[in-house]
């Protein structure tokens, strides 16, 4: 099945499809082997592996080149925060074209200006016009070659404090423009926003959360106030600074490497990350004389 | 410092240069924070981090790349792994003009023929021609525009079966012909050949050693027999691999973030390693109409 | 109809394909615009456009972001020079597959080393095993993805003085490796060494040639003898470099922009290879309040 | 001497500086063996080469890379066309560490909001607050490493129909933010404005005209009035249009190459523009035996 398909029909399924960010290849990799549903190629870990704020200081074509290797390393959808979509509608469209030619499965666009601020930043979260936000969701979607990739609109009035009345007339206005599922980010530290968004929701598209900052929202939770899809979207790359940042530690007062064996994987489990496997099959055919002379034949 | 100076001081120093892997800016970054000499841009850990294999998949583009970017990133010295130099001497004296320019303070080049395969694959780990080699050095050196950039030059004599005889031959060679440092590689379980290799070593460059395989080695040991420079080459991205992937697990086992918590940095921590407060600082200026106005006036 | 599917009807049709080199989009969409079939992705042209010999030293990476903006810009098939595929079997693999994801509808790769030299120049033109070679043709076949991509085999052996005997032989072996097609070059200011070669060829697959030194060959000439396709590698670059240099020259010595109006196409016809039409089509849409209400409702 | 230190002692020289357009190494290397003083690294250009509309589809990174092919292929200084800097003024800071480092002797910014459309498109053309505009000046001052990188500031107030005095308060305003070069615009079809402009002009840094629309002004004209540097942006682009355009109608209603061999530069032509000279040089230094050999001594 096609990616776009397959994340189409997960957000679409009774059960809640689970989303974890990744910033590279090897990050991808171990969420795929983890499980998950799918990956979320997340602007802020991008950015942080590019030593940079969340801020649009990165291009589109730095996403693009990233959101690439990601896509050709794994084989679960992904889907890609495209930001604010990098300028204005054609911008949006340019975002659309170069990264579904990346084989991405669906892109998020959010409500917010551009250059944004990341949406824990308290700093610049004015919106931008409901229909000025509904013409980019349209040339999104008349941008797609494949009707099953997925555009999520991503709503921002509750982090730029616009109130719950705004979230959701702009959740409707987002469907009416032909976004195929929300995202709904808070940034309060309880579920209450989420709960009260869900309470009055009444639409026919999926609807997406992020609980960075509401992390005890349960699985139960979700099913129970209709939540379709939830992006674990920047543990991964904070479980790696902390604990590289540990063992580096460890490590410079040690006197040899003996002290941190026990927190690194083997090289083998390396290797096969990097298809070590599939390495050796190509050498065993295409430089092998003999298995070459047999094709020939 | 020039940052080239900076890494020729060390590695001729009373000290025992210690340089650890990175394969983006956030792990450099870690690497500094740490308070460690300098920056190895690794071959392996950025292949790993673009889901290849090490075996010269990737180009000499795409290391120029993630090179510029941890060159960004850091203050201290970056010693980039250049392979076998991406093909004959044209290839060299391209990666050296390119890899400078984006601000590195040395550059590693093996005796392999191109394309390479990880030293610790057994599979085709024979080496170029001695000669050829040192022609490939000589090539470096004319390259470089800054005298203080370091070439090193790396010795897979040991590698290859070829013995000590053959190792310390070209240790002498490729000294003659002009580099500045040597990096003896060694896949035993013990430092049986490095403890043979600096027995007879009589030479005057600073030599560097990766003890991935031999982690039982001190500095001591290292003092003792001469060694300048130990490479800690991959045991960052194997540290991200394990805990990412167990805090994966249990994430998915689990139902809510809560479960891996204890298993992650905070966010403040990551903002600090975007330079969040440079950041802000700019803010507080360039979009500041009081400030523009008092620096106008 | 797919791209892949039209380059190889075209070769495999009764009329002779002509392909243009180019080396960006504008020169591409000028072939396009001009009615050839196809476009001669040129590696001698990428590298001049780079300021760099014709010798490998820009990687395949750097062929694959050109190639992706050229396929990008037009609408007929594009074929890719691949040299000598960039390294052994694994980059050949990679080579077809990061091409045929940027939308190549062929690749076509020459039996020499990497790196290789042009063709034209007097240096090192000595070519791989023939197995080998077959090696990698299989490689190729068997990494692309789409079936319609078309693998061809370009033969160096009249180029470096092999003979007409080697010529055929690797022209029969390539076939049984599974090339789509065979480029069979050579650099004599005749067509003797073609029309040899064709008299002898009695294999199933397309003939495509590059007559760059032997510029007198018609078409009718290429059909007599059994051509199916015939590459203008160069011709493009070569006109714009004369043109340009022309008209700089005259630009320098005159007092003003009016001395070379004549020699310059007008601000509209780059705006129409621009598509500045569908610029305007989506500002007449997308940033519309008009076009986004309608819709909405 | 260094290319910002060169760029900066042309532009305040008595002689007027003449920078021609260029989107790739070949273009700007023509640029440079007809003498004139630098190259204008040109988005018009650069977007054209790219098969897209001058409306900031491209992104800082691909103008970077462009840039820095264009650096590396002359010896010349580059000015650099940095549209309206991509953003806001962390991006304008972001595009001026990049765009340094790749080697430009100057960056020029304009006063128009983020995406910009081309100046000779009847549309959104309007400008920023003169005072943000400051901002963003001082911004780029404060990036840049090399105190002689020139900033040069581009005024669109006579292209965004804003009138003479408004041009010229923001000439004034640009001077005292720190920028050291004025780009004055106009697309009327004389030099009307341009005159009247320098009439009032009373400044202390140098202007820079880009007569594309008045094409008749002649260098006399420009001293007498006061101008300083004079930018032929799109000439080279639309020469090559022109030339390849008539060669490829030619070719595709001829029988042979023959048709257009006085339309072409000579194979040795190309070569000489890649270098082959030093290609040859190396190939007789670091690949013989004999020269390797007697340097080791």
């Amino acid at each position: 099945m096609k990616k776009t398909k397959k994340l189409r029909e997960l957000l679409n399924s009774k059960k809640i499809t689970r989303l974890v960010g990744a910033h590279n290849a090897v990050s991808a990799k171990l969420v795929e082997k983890n499980n998950f549903d799918a990956i979320w190629a997340s602007g802020f870990e991008i950015s942080t592996s590019y030593g940079m704020p969340d801020t649009n200081i990165l291009t589109l074509t730095d996403l693009v080149h990233v959101t690439g290797i990601i896509t050709n390393a794994v084989s679960i959808p992904v889907l890609v925060d495209g930001d604010s979509g990098f300028g204005n509608c054609h911008n949006v469209m340019q975002s659309v074209r170069l990264l579904e030619s990346r084989g991405v499965a669906g892109i998020c666009i959010e409500d917010k200006p551009f250059p944004k601020v990341n949406s824990f930043i308290d700093c610049r979260q004015s919106l931008i016009d409901v229909d000025e936000f509904c013409g980019r969701i349209m040339a999104a979607k008349d941008a797609q070659i494949d009707s099953d990739l997925v555009i999520v609109a991503r709503i921002e009035a509750l982090i730029s404090g616009l109130g719950m009345e705004e979230a959701l007339k702009r959740a409707y206005k987002y469907q009416s423009a032909g976004a195929d599922a929300l995202l709904i980010h808070s940034k309060k530290d309880t579920t209450c926003e989420i709960d009260e968004f869900m309470g009055h929701w009444n639409g026919n598209i999926p609807v997406i959360i992020v609980p960075t900052t509401y992390p005890s929202i349960t699985l139960h939770d979700m099913d129970r106030i209709g939540i379709s899809g939830v992006i674990y979207a920047n543990q991964g790359l904070r479980c790696m600074v902390k604990a590289t940042d540990m063992m580096l530690k460890e490590l410079y007062n040690s006197n040899s490497l003996n002290s941190i064996s026990n927190q690194i994987s083997s090289m083998d489990e390396i290797f096969s990350l990097q298809n070590m496997s599939s390495f050796k099959e190509v050498e065993s055919k295409y430089l092998n004389n003999d298995y070459i002379t047999n094709r020939l034949v």
